[in-house]
């Protein structure tokens, strides 16, 4: 096993869950370590989360555990217990950040280059066909150098149909919406789509018009209304809002933890169903999740959202409230 | 490498292309040869086909290789050239066969027990992130038995919505609805759907009401009308239909060969738009594919389509003209 200390490129450490191994079983990952017949392979079957590791410890750890049981049961796979994945989890994450002198704390700002940041992903594939045995690993790498930009320069995004209706996943479970299956591959195309018209990425929309979600992330909102506080001042509401879950899109760990934090702070909190006029009209559009963060929008298809100010000091604010989460 | 003859249970015979090895490069399939960061593996970003071999020659071989090209395009995933697809497929139909004492023809009737059938795979993933190479195999193995059944006893079909109408395919070129990648997930989950509602198989239907395709095959259906033939006899038209393309399906390489046949044999053909009322009226309904062929439906959710004699007759008819195809 190399550990990111020892040698240049991308390393990625793999853990696979494994009965015999009670912290999971180290395995190298410059080697094939998958059978071409997996079924995540030759179907796109299975599901997965992604999550960040910061100073060592997974962020949101019991979401994204939920998350990926949730997934598994609307694909009918059985995976491991919580914490068969939670151990193999601390084992990718100290194997990945190798032996260290004095603990590393955390940082609150997850934006500084060299941040001690780990990538976390979950994977779950029905395994190989006919064994009835699901493949469950999880790997440790380093966030994309991308995400993490733009973090702090914002994103270009453009509108992309999703084809489906808002209410296709509530009259068709097996359409999967709710689940964050691997089969991804009209999401990559929908990026490359945007990349193609020179933008970073998508909000997808629904057939009827609804705002859904991002390929990969969740779409946030705010909206600052002044109103007269009845003392002769101004009051201001500020609200976070973000398209509701029934319209078939996933449920957001990040986003959920942010309303949260945010309800505590004084934000006001609203869930969809949002059009594009809305996106268009608010303070300030994010895309979130939970390796990037919060992507500040800066233009849907060359429109400026907000000004440069304001999705600055908004970004800057939640970005706090976001380090507050455990 | 382990050829079928020498043990028993499930043999894959696995021939990777690679540019170092002429006619494909034969791996163990019983070992793990797939990087876990594929992105076959980790997003269902690929593309594949399914094809039969009988007698040692794959069947309509140039049709699936243009849809793989075809595919690939939709993807924009660069793939080799068809000349070392075809070298990589006679290493690994040859492989799977063994040694052969004798030459042993394809059989015209693909349906006996112990008929030479080999089912091969051709798989395209999108590689290990970063590395911008695509991997890319040929697998090859025993076509299954449920599917070898299902061509005499029939199937029993439910009607599932797509969650699509008909026209997103069009507007919305990153759906990929005329490629034919690696992200079935929600096909998959359609077919478990069947199974605990008793059924075998799925016919998918557009939001708008059309009848698609199934989660793995073409819909077929058969009209027979009966006029005067202007000289006091009765003509018989003969008329073979399948949904029309640009509502977003999968172009059906044994759909176009059966076609092509069945023109040469005197049926009239006809393309969609279809309506689940027109497979209730039909004389007989099938699921065609390039593995299990042709699959007479017997019911769709419990009403019985056309006869059990007339489902045979046309059944054993088609079977015959798929039989001349090359």
């Amino acid at each position: 096993m190399t550990s990111p200390a020892s040698g240049p490129g991308p390393v990625t450490v793999l853990v696979f869950l494994d009965p015999a191994f009670e912290s999971g079983r180290l395995a190298d990952a410059s080697k094939p370590q998958l059978m071409v017949t997996d079924q995540g392979a030759t179907r796109g079957d299975g599901v997965f989360e992604s999550l960040l590791a910061v100073g060592g410890k997974p962020r949101k750890l019991q979401a994204h555990l939920d998350r990926l049981a949730g997934s598994a049961g609307l694909l009918e796979l059985d995976i491991p217990a919580p914490d068969a994945w939670r151990r193999a989890i601390e084992t990718a994450i100290s194997e990945y950040r190798g032996p260290r002198t004095s603990a590393e704390p955390g940082t609150d700002e997850g934006t500084e280059e060299g941040t001690d940041e780990v990538a976390v992903k979950l994977l779950v594939t029905r395994g190989v066909e006919g064994t009835n045995t699901p493949s469950c690993w999880v790997q440790a790498s380093a966030p994309g150098a991308a995400g993490r930009r733009q973090r702090e320069t914002g994103i270009d995004v453009i509108l992309l149909d999703r084809g489906y209706d808002s209410e296709a996943g509530e009259r068709a479970p097996w359409l999967l919406m709710g689940a964050k299956t691997l089969s991804y591959a009209v999401n990559m195309a929908a990026l490359r789509y945007a990349h193609a018209q020179g933008a970073d990425d998508v909000i997808f929309v629904s057939a009827d018009g609804r705002v859904l979600e991002g390929p990969t992330s969740t779409v946030l909102l705010a909206h600052l209304e002044s109103s007269d506080d009845g003392a002769g001042g101004v009051r201001t509401v500020r609200r976070l809002i973000t398209p509701q879950l029934d319209s078939g899109i996933l449920p957001g760990t990040s986003q959920g933890a942010l309303f949260k934090a945010a309800k505590a702070a004084g934000w006001e909190l609203g869930y969809g169903p949002l059009e594009p006029d809305d996106l268009y009209d608010a303070d300030a559009v994010w895309l979130i999740s939970s390796i990037r963060l919060l992507a500040p929008v800066n233009h849907i298809h060359g429109r400026e959202i907000g000004t440069p100010e304001l999705r600055r000091q908004l970004t800057a604010e939640l970005n706090a409230l976001y380090a507050t989460i455990d």
